[in-house]
């Protein structure tokens, strides 16, 4: 297979955008996608100071890395899960990665804020991951709002994108369909959010760290056993290798013809966000969820 | 494994309703199902005169069974489509059932109106299957209106109502999303069409063939090869296995939560209907698509 553009030896192959590419073209076509996002959505410009969450896993690292390229002004933002057995490993892969970038990086340390996963996962009933995202999502938010940051990134792809989409649509969940986009304004406390790699999916993301020499944590988080989406990327994957393009269709698609129709009818019935009475940022439930953990694990 | 109402073995499993049944008790459940399916979408009471669609297949005879056991006035509608290879076999199972169970038969042959499926297939370009699905739907709805019915029903089981729902959905085509029910009311020149079967699988159709004995016609149309639904039908069953009950319940949660969303959108940028100047029946193009079939073929 020749590549697409330059006509040399192909090493990847593209059905769902019909063609082949050596390296350097798919640094060229991953940047012309990631422009296109940026672009369509309004995301951001060069005058804006990006945080870009960094999770030490490839999607991050390869948005991290390819904005930088492009010449944004982006600080990482890497929160230590304090997860026994993975999160040394991911801090480490993502502090080599950034001194290596020569780009600023922020820590948020889950041990010294008094939430370790660990000790969470231990002490506290709920779904774990369920409360992790939370946390995860609390500390982005905060860290873009205190430190002026005017637009908050994450490295989610194509596939998550759409895997989530999926289980949103099969339970026909107006709320969290009405939210879905790769790009969420700012609102009431919240910092402005974006996914740049929607239209790449997890082996594009793949290829390019692994043409740019970008070492990532492939460590399985040591409690991520049983999550139910394996069996929703699996139909995902059927239903692309029989019509390749499906996912990119599917997820965009959606945001033409139906995103607004969810999002009109979840203004009608939505309910209302108030700065935490402890900690300041949104919740809908006086006290938010975080400051709450935090109570119960110091208990 | 026991039957869950009698105790007596089962000879049916039916993992989404968490059950197995013994052959009668199968058919109590099959009943109370298309009872529920009609009292919640009020379709029809036994004062109507109801049509039922008869393809020859498991679906529209078991329909037709069912509904004549539970006293409703029903009277069969076969379209002979006159395919060589596959229609002569599923008159004759029609006409031997409808006699077998002493119910009133409307056998409507295409050959005498001129419009052959084989002919079609041989002179017209445009694909096969939309083109009969047009004219099955056109007859259908001709002799309900002709001849006074007030109900027309087709066997569409959950899997025909999940297939063409997914289907909609990864396309996410407002127009047909808005159409999608098992009931839809009568409306300027159509006569109110439902589904009864909307809450039973395909497979539970063929268990109540079956365990009453309905022959049926098993002849595939010699067309249909090619057609792309087998993939999308072998998604659903892979979901379905994983999480029983996940066909019926993607529909339900669309039925409620989102389909008047579509609706809405729809009416708000529909196109009207007007009779087709030549035969008076509904259509949104002067003259519609059957008679300028039927025209073509006569050329």
């Amino acid at each position: 297979m020749k590549c697409s553009r330059c006509k040399k030896t192909a090493q990847v192959a593209l059905p769902s955008h019909h063609a082949g590419f050596c390296p350097e073209c798919f640094n060229e076509f991953f940047s012309r996608q990631v422009e296109r996002a940026i672009r369509h959505f309004r995301m951001f410009t060069r005058n804006d100071r990006v945080l870009v969450a960094l999770s030490g896993g490839k999607d991050s690292l390869a948005l991290f890395r390819e904005l930088h390229v492009q010449g944004y002004n982006v600080t990482g933002l890497h929160i230590d899960l304090a997860i026994n057995g993975s999160s040394p490993h991911a801090r480490q892969m993502v502090e080599r990665f950034c001194e290596g970038l020569g780009a600023p990086l922020r820590v948020v340390s889950m041990a010294e804020e008094g939430l370790s996963i660990t000790e969470v996962k231990h002490k506290v009933k709920r779904p774990i991951c369920s409360v992790c995202g939370k946390v995860k999502r609390y500390y982005f938010n905060k860290v873009a709002l205190d430190e002026g940051f005017t637009a908050l990134c994450t490295g989610h792809n194509l596939d998550d994108e759409v895997g989530r989409l999926l289980a949103n649509t099969l339970r026909w969940d107006v709320s969290y369909l009405s939210d879905q986009s790769p790009a969420l304004p700012a609102s009431g406390g919240f910092a402005p959010k974006y996914r740049p790699l929607y239209r790449l999916s997890e082996f594009e993301t793949a290829a390019y760290c692994f043409f740019n020499g970008i070492e990532h944590s492939t460590a399985v988080c040591p409690y991520s056993a049983g999550a139910s989406f394996p069996v929703r990327k699996e139909l995902l994957n059927t239903l692309e290798e029989h019509s390749p393009g499906s996912k990119l269709s599917f997820y965009e698609t959606f945001l033409k013809n139906a995103k607004a129709l969810f999002e009109a009818a979840e203004k009608r019935d939505g309910d209302s966000l108030a700065p935490c009475t402890s900690c300041g940022y949104p919740t809908s439930a006086g006290v938010c969820n975080i400051c709450r953990l935090k109570e119960q694990l110091r208990d």
